[in-house]
């Protein structure tokens, strides 16, 4: 099942340079592991934003939340997730 | 270039009904022809709204608002567009 | 799985009233054989408002689209949903 | 009677680890206190965040404050309340 | 218990003068029913709005939604319901 | 004259707890005393929240805003001052 | 007694012309009327907005109440009332 | 001097067609007469909406008031200006 | 020419006492300062928050940024300008 | 391409002024190289407000990106993209 995911991301900025650096270095890697794996097909940058639009394949919710809440970011992010159903107009339903 | 869209649709409910069919079916037409035509590569209906959030892939933003503009809905429709860059995790950069 | 729910019913005043009627009338007999189905495990009144929270059990983001959108009183309403997963002090997990 | 609550947790990233811990600990203990003796019959988590959805089933709007602002996280959260009344369309009513 | 209610009146401008009046009139007698039966026992003007802010004493949630929709501007009101607990530096506690 | 206020309280995790303790002392104090005094008529706390719907009976703006920005706790507060009229359906009026 | 009002006019677009121009006329003697007896001692336009911030001297909130709800736009404004105390920076205190 | 002005139109559906073909016509004439003038250097079409950024050069805010009120789809708009000051890091100053 | 502002102060709560005294002092004088000069004809207190509406009344955009970004507060405000133009209901004009 | 943005500077009080004035600094020069290689033709100050509007001329939204996250104050502005069709009514196309 398909997920549309917003996530803003606000690292404070008294946060320790090395705690940050290897956060989000942990981050990038974490995503990749998802992305290969099929969990994690669209992933992009909103343009000027420290943001990103996302979409997860998953099976339920609770491997979304499961996903979702082991971010390394996740403590600095905002989070919004939307569930996907086929429209009528698409041409591959 | 790839562009994040939100469409909601508010049909009011005095609208001739007649119009009201004409339209939607035009809608879905013109719908259909562009994601042949590669220009829509995602549509996807929000679960539980008369929404949708699509990726566009056009030239430019003229060509994004006169494909936008020339929706059959597009006068009862609140739209809003976001323009995508690559993702530095993304496995596909 | 199971989805949260918000609805907010705006019916428009200029609305024939054997129409309204005949919508509410048609929208409880909808709910309840959903609430008989074990779809629609939850219905509460906004104290105050024409409006319900609600939880729903289905197998996937398009069955609960497709109940949700066949709602008679959906052209007239704001519906918000929110994919819910299980919490880890709940003690039945 | 019943009460829909929405909490968002936002702990602040400085709060000392031990602390934290300790807090959360308490909480979920707190949580699961209420649980068994009955008042807090609902308890989601928000797929994607640090909220959650709940339902109390308590005397008064007294009794409701008190068990919501002795959460051990209570300082760290967003809380909103919303009394809950029968929906006519409900097939226990 | 007591809840505090926020009402903004919001009347359509093209409602029939006869509908309008009569709703009017019937809303001022409906509300001074209540206020000597001791359910609304504070009803004041928001200055400069059409709208008030009140304070009910009922008995349960189901007893507030029933007194709230059965008001005869009910379908032309934004109702907003907040439920009061006693206050720890209220002298009356 | 009577304004309705409602103020929300949020004092930051990191101030020290003896100026904390120190300052909800005095305002419990404070409060009261205008209580006593009549100018501070009715004072309810808003369930599951750290804030209050407040009634202040004063002369004018002035004395509202030297007794608001008296408050021990004013600069841990966000304060929301409505002025409220006689309503024309107040069996009191 | 000094109050701020922003005043945001939205008149129908299908209103009767006659009554739309016959209402803009009485608002506009109302208004002078006002102003002539000093109780609005301020009026500005909002550069590109059918809209006003306004400054009224009165004795009382009922009075303030009393003429605005007079206006002849009144049912057709959104009207938003501030309460003005001294300044302790102004040179005139 | 320089003013920023975001405007979006919204037309009632129900409108007459030939007044709205009128007014849209009588728009884009106004439109240019002003570019011609000098006045209203930048007009830009945000992407997908039926909106506009906009950047007026004119002596006061009087002047620009009378422009923007003056425009024939005015009634149709919702208007919001910002004054615009030299940049310290702009390069032509 | 006129500018409508608010401004809405927000001093962090770790400031420097010292510091923040000091600012405190250099903003009244200032204040007091332009009002002499004419530049700042009027200044209220928002009844009930630490915020103000003035009004400006000065030669240009420019000179208007030059102002408020001096005020020693400015760092820790929030502020909103709004051009002001005449009223034609203003028996002034 | 045109895009429309608006940035937000929200610099946190506790920084190291050295820091800071060296983040300036380097912004100012960032800032004037962009506008000399033609990337950033128009850069506005919100008058009252430590924000800008400006419009870039670039080839993508990845340049966009490219750009604005190189900003030296990126990690402390909110910043919002909008992508700049050409208007009908523009004289110039």
């Amino acid at each position: 099942m398909l997920y549309h995911v917003r996530m803003d991301v606000r690292i404070p900025h008294d946060l320790d340079p090395d705690v940050r650096d290897d956060t989000i270095a942990r981050e990038k890697a974490y995503a990749q592991e998802l992305q290969r794996a099929g969990k994690w097909p669209h992933l992009w940058r909103i343009a000027g934003e420290y943001a990103n639009f996302s979409v997860f394949d998953v099976e339920s919710h609770d491997e979304l939340h499961q996903i979702l809440s082991g971010l390394p970011l996740f403590p600095y992010m905002d989070v919004q997730v939307t569930p996907l159903a086929k429209h009528p107009s698409d041409i591959n339903n």
